[in-house]
């Protein structure tokens, strides 16, 4: 399959981050060639080539997809169930009793219902911490959709430490590097929810398999605080002491660090994993992105799960990323677009370990986005890498092609299954939890 | 002209904000009936009843549309024009500079760009403080967009404030009870670009009408200060001590305000109106919109204009409006999306002494919007009012009617102009005024 994609302003995300006019080709699953040059307003085949298809991409912009670097795609079923609440109370009364009334096959209408959002998005691929892996991955593998999944050790008691250890192990071997558009990481929930033994088998399965791990880390100060009671250690340090640093990874949220800590994420090349309207909605706070920066760690961006958020929106979350920074530091020049952008493409994708995904070049993935910029709230076309993080909206995603294949294109899905469908059953999951917790029924 | 929308989820915004299903009917520019009951799937005439177009919602979402109580429209020829800068910087080397070289042609231009923005946004009005009225007032009505007209009277030498003061009378004179779709309000700039003799002026005008006053008022604490170390006062004591506020108005932004300005604004029944990605992107801080709601005191929702936000999106506006107030307050509870979706709709029609535009209910103006329930981000259905304000999109407006005539359907325009057009023009227009600027051409 042979795709060209002709008369685009094209962003590839390279480091210069120029925009020019031109056109790429798309072989397969991969970047063939990338072409400057004017437009050519027909679509005449170029000499001597042959196309399945050509797609006049009439001026609007075709760059990366997103990479969403930190979600729960299958909580989609507690979008707006539980809002206007602190983080813990929350969790636990709210959150944490609905999902015990899940059942397995429920993950893969509600990861579905995910999939089709991130698309109309712009984001291609996302890492999903979650529970039942081989739903989420079916759902990525039958859409056509590019997912890494998070391991999600997590528990107190001993037996419970033992076997979430195990069963991460068990995952990990049959997931990681499962498929072309699946792959696996080690990870577990946070420290607040682990006990030291869990933290201690993750660090062990790091080191025999030489791979980075991923968790929650500083993301209320309560939980920074009460780590330090525990342990006497900050998240960060107890972590880096257990030898959870040692091939890299990355901490989602990060609000609360010290200088001790940033130090640590530095040494290690740790990432940080930034969830803005996650973090503002339930009040936790705003991470400090522009000291990250200015200290040369590396951000990319996530949207949390719709039950915090309470949408999968990479353009809000772009948005927030750098606006919030502007009032935590009463700064207006602090992380401008340019910044964000690579944050939301590049960095997402060293973070999730697809080098191959992470710009438009030749022999790249073709994991790519095409902007709408013939809309209002794209006009006129001062700075386009402005107009995409301060005025841009999921309204401006026309194409989101993965992996060569176009997924979503003007407001149809091409996934291999129905949307209203999807919609049906997931009412329908949430319809039967809340009569399962209420027994009304 | 008759028209039938039914099958329809119907948030009125009466009092209870229940929502139910039934249908709308539109005769003329007013609505004529409010009909509760189950779907009727097939779009029958209803007996003895004629339409001439009847319209099935599919159980989407009918509700008022949003007013947007500050903007300055035209300047979306500034959007992304000049970004990660501070206010004042930003207003007096890059804002003003270039507003100096616009043409009043331009104006009907950048207005109708503004318009198509709001039309996709699901805003029926907005109140637009901008120079060339009469421009603004053709783009409305040539459109059939609803406006309210801002004064922008400024000034600090007499002769300034004369001339101000002066064409201020006569555009009210001129525009107050315009035409149908457009009406003026008595306004200016600020505290720090105006003469205590303009303050004076207006004052006047307003006990001689007997007519509200709006401005920009306490939007940065240098502002705050500043007028402190000149009156003695703040912004608000000094405008109350000066009998502007006799007859009623709003303050734009209202992000620095003391206990005792709270105490003037509920007493004279202020309403604030507050901006808050504006607020956020400048970095200009965070209205107490928490506590202007304890106390009693009125909040609309502004977009301010696109220079500085850069979009003219009310979804982003109505999650920040709830969303910075939990971060500020680290109170996740402030603000629940039924206290924003009032601000949006109720407050803003009363705010502009457009009643007959509040809600949806029998002898109402028919300002309506449809909002699509059948999009990932608006799925399940827990809840309709947090999915709007939380997960909502300008994606979801699928139809904008104004005045009874539907202005924006399914991403097409029906406002006697070509969008491509429009941007074609506006592109013109700020590269001839960087070519003025530069001398490069």
């Amino acid at each position: 399959m042979r795709i060209r994609l002709y008369g685009a302003r094209i962003l590839t995300m390279g480091e210069e981050q120029e925009v020019f006019k031109g056109e790429v080709w798309v072989k397969d699953h991969l970047i063939e060639r990338v072409i400057r040059g004017e437009y050519r307003a027909e679509a005449k085949d170029a000499p001597g080539e042959a196309f399945d298809e050509q797609i006049d991409c009439m001026g609007n912009l075709l760059m990366p997809g997103f990479k969403n670097c930190h979600a729960h795609g299958p909580m989609t079923f507690l979008r707006s169930f539980a809002d206007d609440l602190p983080l813990q109370e929350w969790l636990t009364q709210k959150i944490f009793p609905a999902e015990a009334k899940l059942r397995e096959e429920d993950i893969y209408t509600l990861m579905q219902l995910a999939i089709l959002e991130y698309l109309k998005s712009g984001i291609t691929t996302s890492f999903e911490m979650y529970f039942y892996p081989e739903m989420m991955a079916k759902a990525a593998v039958d859409m056509g959709y590019r997912m890494v999944i998070s391991g999600t050790a997590v528990g107190m008691e001993k037996q419970a430490v033992k076997d979430s250890i195990d069963s991460l192990e068990q995952d990990y071997r049959t997931y990681h590097q499962y498929h072309s558009l699946v792959d696996y990481r080690l990870g577990f929930h946070a420290e607040y929810s682990c006990a030291r033994e869990l933290l201690e088998g993750v660090a062990d399965l790091s080191r025999r398999y030489q791979a980075p791990v991923y968790m929650h880390n500083s993301e209320t100060e309560k939980e920074v605080a009460e780590c330090i009671d525990r342990h006497g250690k900050t998240p960060v340090e107890l972590m880096d002491s257990l030898g959870l640093f040692e091939y890299g990874g990355a901490g989602h949220h990060m609000i609360y660090t010290t200088e001790a800590d940033r130090q640590i994420l530095k040494d290690k090349g740790i990432y940080v994993v930034t969830n803005p309207s996650s973090n503002v909605k339930l009040a936790s706070g705003i991470a400090p992105l522009k000291e990250y920066v200015k200290e040369g760690i590396l951000v990319a961006i996530g949207t949390d799960g719709p039950a915090s958020n309470n949408s999968l929106n990479f353009f809000k979350e772009m948005y927030l990323a750098s606006t919030l920074q502007k009032i935590k530091y009463q700064d207006a020049a602090a992380l401008p677009p340019e910044a964000v952008l690579t944050m939301a493409t590049v960095n997402g994708a060293k973070l999730l370990g697809l080098d191959s995904c992470d710009c438009i070049a030749e022999g790249k993935e073709a994991d790519l986005i095409l902007i709408d910029l013939l809309k209002p709230n794209m006009q006129p076309l001062n700075h386009l890498k402005a107009n995409l993080v301060y005025s841009g909206s999921i309204d401006n995603v026309i194409m989101t092609m993965v992996a060569g294949k176009i997924r979503y294109v003007n407001g149809t899905y091409q996934v291999n299954a129905d949307p209203i469908t999807i919609y049906e059953k997931a009412n329908y999951i949430i319809r039967r939890i809340e009569c399962e917790l209420t027994g009304l029924c």
